[in-house]
């Protein structure tokens, strides 16, 4: 009851982006020495964190990955190419800082935080935000993943970590994940939300044979058919086809809408919360930014489900929100030009008008 | 005549890449913590840099972006939405450090050299290294742009330049341009090397109505007739249609492939001096990286008769190097991979055919 309350108070506080500081950081653009709309998309980027920050010149100095690991159910059907010890052995890479995502995290000046949303096995290393109900969900072929109050207890988990993270001065989150089997949930509430067939929403994940895609696809029309999740009630499709790292990214996604910090998506499962997160709360879309385009073929149709268009295209499908920190070094990037360039009359060079300026 | 054998000489010493070290990087990314493939185009950057370097995990630590700038007769048909004036300004903005390229350089860690291929006003600034035979090229509607001598001293500086930027511990070397007019000149290179029409070649540039694109489109029509350029000499194509800043390029590109350096390319103008480069120089052609799809339509004519696949597609169409300099920043994070991210057998991760590695 008490996960309900702030999950309900979360979708009330989320704001609309500032259209003000939109139209500041636009109207900025327009005085640096560069034709106007020449750098194209990272215009765009500016001025749409203005708008999620309320600030004409947002910086972004303190940027945080947030890896969400969790197992799940479907795993013991063989969906992935993977055995289900690799998501806690991926952990510990995460915390020795072995995993690209710690290297591309370095590379983006941003800091990983590695969270235990719902791993089999425990940690028990004190860096690990442990936010989990059990360890693994259950398998969704046979019923729901995991109880609608799990569900909520994940999701406002999620929310309380995105509220802090903004306290403590996080100007951007990033989402990124870790589960053995997770794109099978991905694809999963992605079939559900946007309506397509298992079949279209599914992919190779981290490389599965054409054996063991039948059978993901498979499972995902049994687990649809056995649960009936309701595509307009995100936490009744989180709950039945979804998975704990899910339940929790979507649970940040919305907390840091609220607390107006841009959030970075990474691959199919990432986008898949961002999916649950903008059915329970449709304000949070607005605050979100979608890295890039996966090789898995149902992300295409999340992100077009979003209206999000991804920055990069590199054939990336690893997870655990690498493609996210690319995006992060992109987006700091964008934010520098407007607080660093010259402007046309500070640097004395002339606009196309013909109209020159004094020179510097 | 000196100039021509420093060309020949340039031309034979550029080796074929390191197919050696090129397998011995793809062996490394098969060890690292991640599913086979999955860094997609990360993977690819550095399996083709250790071609480039003969070195299966190189670094990136000194990277230059040289920013050639050169005015152009034919600016003075109006081809361009800014005068001509501007060329010189944005030399002055470079070393005042207020340009797009120098904030992006500064985010990727690039050093900035301003090179003056051919502008009209001297900068009397010592930091920029003088490489001009004059002042502006000739219009190209009216005869050839310049001398086919003073073509080979351009290239022969540029080559030059590569040399000793290589020697001095450059480890990456983008290409820059400045100069009004300049996308003129690359549209009519792209049209003779690529045999497609000028009005499929040029572009809008830096933003120009409809009525200043005929203009455009007939200059290149105009230039192309008049002086009838053979496309299968880089030479001859580059001294009647091309232009000052792209022959100094040229000739950096074919330096730098000698030296076993990365040359990234920016947008149309740096992509027709690559023409010029792979014209006169084919095996040059293989040391070269597309940084990004600009929004000038020619730009994926030229780039797909290099063979080259651009890493970013961002509507950017500034010049300057900027695109360069944010592929410079992911090549980086590429290349950081392999020398940082943990092995299977050093982190105890299993590997997808279920052989578990002892923990480390």
């Amino acid at each position: 009851m008490r996960d309900r309350d702030t999950i309900a108070a979360a979708i009330d506080a989320i704001p609309g982006p500032d259209a003000t500081a939109g139209d500041a950081a636009r109207a900025l653009q327009a005085r640096l020495t560069k034709p106007a709309g020449a750098l194209g998309r990272l215009e765009e980027l500016h001025a749409w964190a203005a708008g999620v920050r309320g600030d004409a010149a947002p910086g972004l100095d303190r940027a945080v990955i947030v890896v969400a690991a969790a197992d799940h159910g479907v795993a013991e059907d063989g969906v992935s190419a993977y055995p289900r010890d690799v998501t806690w052995q991926m952990v510990a890479n995460f915390l020795a800082g072995g995993a690209a995502v710690n290297v591309l995290a370095a590379h983006a000046g941003a800091t990983v935080r590695v969270v235990d949303a719902g791993v089999l096995r425990d940690s028990g290393d004190a860096r690990v935000l442990v936010a989990k109900t059990r360890g693994g969900s259950d398998n969704m072929t046979r019923g729901p993943a995991m109880s609608r109050d799990e569900a909520e207890t994940l999701l406002a988990r999620g929310i309380e970590f995105a509220r802090t993270e903004a306290a403590a001065g996080a100007d951007a989150i990033a989402l990124g994940d870790m589960g053995i089997g997770n794109t099978t949930a991905a694809a999963a509430i992605t079939a559900v939300i946007a309506g397509v067939p298992p079949g279209v929403a599914a992919g190779r994940g981290t490389g599965i044979d054409d054996a063991a895609f039948a059978v993901k696809v498979a499972a995902i029309e049994r687990a649809i058919a056995i649960n009936t999740p309701d595509a307009t009630d995100g936490l009744d499709v989180l709950a039945k086809v979804g998975g704990f790292e899910i339940a929790f990214l979507a649970g940040v996604a919305i907390g840091a809408a609220g607390a107006r910090v841009p959030v970075v998506l990474d691959g199919y499962p990432t986008t898949a919360a961002a999916l649950i997160a903008a059915t329970v709360a449709p304000a949070s879309a607005a605050f979100m930014l979608a890295s890039h385009m996966s090789a898995e073929p149902g992300h295409r149709i999340a992100l077009a489900h979003l209206g999000l268009r991804p920055l990069l295209d590199l054939d990336m499908r690893l997870g655990e929100g690498s493609g996210a920190a690319l995006a992060l070094s992109l987006l700091s990037a964008a934010l520098r030009i407007p607080r660093e360039m010259a402007t046309f009359d500070s640097a004395g060079v002339s606009r196309s008008d013909g109209e020159t300026q004094p020179e510097a």
